[in-house]
């Protein structure tokens, strides 16, 4: 190891054990240990950023880059620590002190204003909040549009110019899309709502998950009130779930997707480990996917394309009718099959189904854009969240707590990162394209119950580079273009078009 | 906060996430992730070390003691600070090295030669590992004995003569009495290796953990191949036992015992939390607990002087029949007491009564102070081990897996540590006697169940102060006197004269 990848190391062995401080506040630690565990993570965080901010460092990146051969791995890895502290460098210290008290602070009002429905008590730390946001875009620089700073932090490459392309495709799509399903009859529901066991729940979705290919010898799950994966290198990738005793597919799903999530993780390299290239030092975050939205394609293409397919529920829904006998009696496999992908809007993001979440999305990210551009102000964004629920989802929004005050995004400062669900999951149908053309065998393996192959194709062209490209970078290397809707569109047409009977021309 | 509380503050912080990521290993990790667990624990440990060291922490510690009044808690606080960072000064930078080195290979070749039998496979690792701890006793400085500097890093101010003196009147009083006990009717042991539920048997143990005021907001509790205790502050202190279903007393009475710890720790006062008096530097270890010996007089006091009376299961069997009806159907309460303290000579150490415990620990000080000494060599030690077990214990050893190879604590170079077991005892005792005499309500109160009073009075005088004083500073504020064995021998004398019906001559 030369000097540059020993401190490295070090950066990322204290970002993995901050990520275990954060597994362990949200899924082991007594209410009690809150306050000072806080105090031990601000300390451990503020080590972190001195290593990283050491002049030594970013001598030591250069000199690493000097000797490195252009192009290389080793020569990325020093490009991006280099980019990395120069960007946080660029972040007056000030700046940073006040995001931090402004978040803490609007995070507390957040939960007292969703809980008592009053944005009013929200709007004043978030107009807080969105000034500093954008000093914070200026502070890190942007050509065309603030947010385009924003978006760097969790999609690096991606610019507010190209999202606009991108939803001015799907927005019209979705919503045509949308109105045809609702005009077709609807699925059979009765049966996801019975009382399905917790234990039965944990272990129907772990089999699942390990038949996919998460591996239990460098990993675990737990319950924790938000489903989430965090992983302390490769080695050790933990998820968590949600149990609902009255509703089956909450955990089932859920733990799909957070398997996903972790088998890029556990799929990184073993050269990556400790490296510059499972770190995202901006963010001081340990992590081996290459961005928040690569991420998410691949929860989202375990979750959805493999775990909601037909081929899914017809291999493996008789094990979940043994194990839930009496629930699942008087269900076929195809009625379990329509059930879980069945379309109907609702007010909540995280309860929507797959058609109507990216219109979730589009909402959030239009509005948020909007905030950070200037061209939308805090005490106007209820009544623009409202219209636009009722213009897309044809939903009347009866509070705002279930409204504009239901995510906790903005609060936290999260500006930017809203965008990555959708870009993951157009990503996702491009990646899965891609593994249909290079795997010809692939529907019929996967209607196998065999995961290995699509498994493998992943993790040979996207899991084990870690962030070593950049996510425009791994689509260019696997599909030869770059974010392109078109399979994302081909996709859902042909599956609502499979679910509800609409013909061709409907969804073309 | 000063610059040197701040410095404190922050090194307190980087002990309790060390603590964490131990507890984190030992409970929850998969297996998968040992390696790099491992790097990021040394990552740490450095960091921790490091700043322990900074010249700038011993500048702060001055100028923080030049300030403070003399004899009061930041006094002592900047003290212990100077002794610790000067200490570990004179241990030489390839010392340590060397230390953590032959400790790694040690542990590895213990493990292997245990499950051989194997004593020849470990020795020269042994041989290897004590002339390191000579060498480091000679670094860290003694007068009359080397074992001295080593009693000090988990005794503070206990010296290899006093534990002469206080294990020439243990010794043979214990030998006595057991041989008066084993020839006397024997208890009822049939119904202890009953089949008992793992889900009973936590509910019970942790119910009885909580009547005694172990406090679940601030703590938990997880299975572990082997219990133990540990705190990330006093807001956070967790525990671990093993559950046996055919045997129900080892994690009943384990829980007991870690209760006991985890209340010292839950009992430290607020203001000495991210304080040096909450960090063992010299171990950098978090922890409360005035030094282990005092730690562990409140475990067996909990665990056998309350948890083993005759008053705690007239009050409590009640509630372990009726969570296990049938295996506890033909039981009376008294039966079970007798049970739970039966003495029955085994050769190993972790399975040993109340009793025959304390020659266990003797045996091995005496055997380690003889290898510090240079008085006795490691290829003498198993026949050493095996002649005193038969003298004392009246047991053969049938191989070295079950004698002198039974114990971690050689491998991983704790020389030193095995004495505070038995003075935790002799401790226990005399606190337990101070209480008696301040409350005289004391034992009504505990045949009431009500065990607040001397919680209450343990914290007051004890479990506040944090590693305020010395132990021996707490005894003498608590019972006027040093240690002092009387109160434990006559306990002893006593219980098993109840329990066996001895004569009072012959326990006299």
């Amino acid at each position: 190891m030369n000097d540059f990848q020993h401190r490295s190391a070090e950066i990322n062995d204290l970002l993995c054990i901050l990520n275990l401080l954060a597994w362990d506040a949200r899924t082991q630690m007594p209410a009690g240990g809150s306050p000072t565990r806080a105090q031990q993570t601000a300390t451990l965080s503020g080590l972190a950023q001195r290593q990283l901010l050491d002049p030594a460092y970013e001598r030591a990146a250069e000199a690493a880059l000097s000797t490195a051969e252009p192009g290389s791995v080793a020569a990325r890895a020093a490009e991006q620590a280099l980019g990395a502290v120069r960007a946080l460098r660029r972040v007056p210290e000030d700046l940073t002190r006040d995001l931090a008290l402004t978040k803490s602070a609007a995070q507390d009002a957040w939960v007292e204003a969703r809980a008592r429905g009053d944005f009013g008590h929200f709007a004043p730390h978030l107009t807080r909040m969105v000034d500093l946001t954008r000093r914070l875009a200026d502070a890190l620089g942007h050509r065309e549009h603030p947010y385009d700073a924003l978006l760097g932090l969790y999609e690096p490459g991606l610019t507010t110019r190209t999202l606009g392309e991108l939803f001015s495709q799907l927005r019209p799509h979705h919503l045509s899309l949308l109105r045809d399903v609702q005009a077709r009859p609807q699925p059979r529901l009765d049966f996801l709502a019975r009382d399905y066991g917790v234990a039965e729940q944990e272990v129907l979705a772990l089999e699942l998950a390990q038949a996919t290919g998460y591996d239990l010898a460098r990993g675990r799950l737990d319950a924790s009130a938000h489903p989430f994966e965090i992983s302390f290198t490769r080695e050790d990738v933990r998820i968590t779930t949600r149990y609902r005793p009255d509703f089956l597919p909450g955990a089932l799903f859920g733990v799909l997707h957070e398997a996903g999530h972790a088998m890029y993780e556990q799929g990184v390299s073993p050269e990556l480990t400790r490296s510059v290239l499972t770190s995202d030092l901006l963010g001081l975050y340990a992590v081996g996917g290459a961005s928040y939205g690569t991420h998410e394609s691949q929860s989202r293409l375990w979750e959805n394309r493999v775990g909601r397919s037909r081929a899914f529920w017809d291999r493996h829904f008789p094990r979940a009718q043994a194990l839930f006998p009496s629930q699942l009696a008087d269900v076929t496999a195809e009625e379990f099959w329509r059930a879980v992908n069945r379309v109907q809007p609702s007010l909540i993001r995280v309860e929507a189904d797959e058609l109507t979440y990216d219109l979730h999305i589009m909402l959030r990210v239009d509005l948020e854009t909007a905030l950070i551009a200037g061209d939308l102000t805090v005490p106007e964004l209820p009544e623009a969240w409202n219209a636009r629920m009722e213009a897309d989802l044809g939903l009347k929004v009866p509070d705002d707590a279930r409204g504009v005050l239901q995510d906790i995004h903005w609060s936290a400062g999260l500006f930017g990162s809203f965008p990555t669900y959708t870009v993951g999951n157009v990503m996702a149908a491009q990646f899965f394209e891609a593994a249909q053309a290079a795997l010809p065998d692939l529907g019929a393996s996967l209607a196998r119950g065999e995961y290995g192959p699509l498994r493998t194709w992943l993790t040979e062209q996207i899991y084990r580079h870690g962030r070593t490209y950049t996510p425009h970078e791994l689509l260019e290397r696997t599909t030869g273009r770059g974010l392109d809707p078109a399979p994302y569109l081909a996709y859902l047409s042909g599956k609502y078009r499979d679910l509800y009977g609409l013909t061709a021309k409907e969804t073309a």
